[in-house]
């Protein structure tokens, strides 16, 4: 087996909360109109079948914040809440500011001792580098699906992300807490790491789960995953 | 004037000294063949050129390492030096650890503080990827010309990096130690600001000269610059 060089995070929900997160902002900026943990969730439901247009061939490849906004007003006129251009705006930013699970700073130091460590997210690269700068993610490098301009799961993303770090697909270890994801991995050649994040949908929804993922590696958090590549 | 909000430095003699680090691998590789400080910068006398021929369109975009190669190979027989195959390799990566000036960590560490700092070099994204992560720079993302598979001083590289962090090009420095650099940089819509780097090609030949350079900003170092876009 080759030898691992670098490992690629997905971001949301993977490194990042975004369910509290998001929740968070949007009861902030829209008050009690509507529950925010709920609200969440739905924006998030919109957001795989989303780029599956643009990855399907359906459309052209837009930013992910074009898509979240997409997502928002129509999430917006199905509650029936007139909010403004600011406010939409402010809405859509939500997703650039998100807190990290307790372990992520943790474990991403101690894996990049020994590897290179880079987020793979499909949230453009300026939206990634604005959210690893806010949270302080020890990340080496940022990548974006923007760079092959499609989503994941396309090959082109995990094999673009390969190239530009001069390894081959299996000297990368793609690390998700979602085995869409990682299936995606997988078939471009990247081997996979699931992290289970029970939480990642709030109280009410269950996060996927490792019974149901096909994957090299199972963690239960970062720290587990690097003690479990230490060896 | 717009609001600055991304800084974006050169790396080979703005960042880290590159006559230093190369002269010292050199030596170490080569002994006592030839003098490695006069073959460090023999050496980096073919960079401009062999970028010119890709930028000029006389030949596609190849990686900076490959550039290397070529004009590692080309310096060997001029010098009569028979390297085999694993110490050219070797040589080429000796441009993949360099070490920073004394200023460097320290001034990237304040000027983040206010803006985003991404390394913006004609250096792959690999290189500058290990480079950075060798060197302990805390840069919050890594650009390379490679992502517009082009050189600087090709408009291309400084645009691209410009959208790909979500601005405008008006709302990005560009920090270097070359005229050559920051008129590519002006050209293409961005702010420019000079630091010298005097020992830049070692103790025998003058880096470049601010009364030579045309820049918004003249700084002594990366120190002085945070302090002058401080007030």
């Amino acid at each position: 087996m080759s030898q691992l060089r670098v490992l690629t995070f997905d971001i949301f929900g993977t490194t990042v909360d975004w369910y509290t997160g998001v929740a968070r902002q949007v009861a902030e900026i829209l008050g009690d109109l509507l529950d925010a943990g709920t609200f969440a969730n739905e924006w998030r439901d919109r957001y795989l079948p989303s780029m599956a247009r643009v990855t399907g061939g359906e459309r052209d490849w837009v930013y992910l914040d074009t898509l979240h906004r997409e997502s928002l007003d129509d999430l917006l006129r199905q509650h029936g809440i007139d909010a403004n251009e600011a406010t939409r705006q402010r809405l859509v930013q939500a997703w650039h500011r998100l807190p990290a699970w307790e372990d992520t700073v943790e474990g991403l130091r101690r894996l990049r001792e020994r590897h290179t460590v880079a987020a793979l997210s499909n949230g453009g690269f300026a939206l990634m580098t604005n959210l690893v700068k806010a949270a302080n993610l020890p990340f080496d490098c940022i990548l974006s699906a923007e760079l092959a301009r499609t989503y994941k799961p396309d090959a082109r993303v995990y094999r673009t992300a390969a190239s530009l770090l001069d390894v081959e697909p299996d000297e990368v270890l793609m690390v998700a807490a979602h085995g869409w994801d990682l299936a995606g991995a997988a078939a471009a050649g990247l081997r996979t790491a699931f992290v289970a994040r029970p939480r990642e949908k709030g109280p009410d929804r269950a996060g996927d789960r490792a019974a149901d993922v096909d994957a090299e590696f199972y963690a239960t958090d970062f720290l587990d995953l690097a003690e479990q590549l230490a060896v």
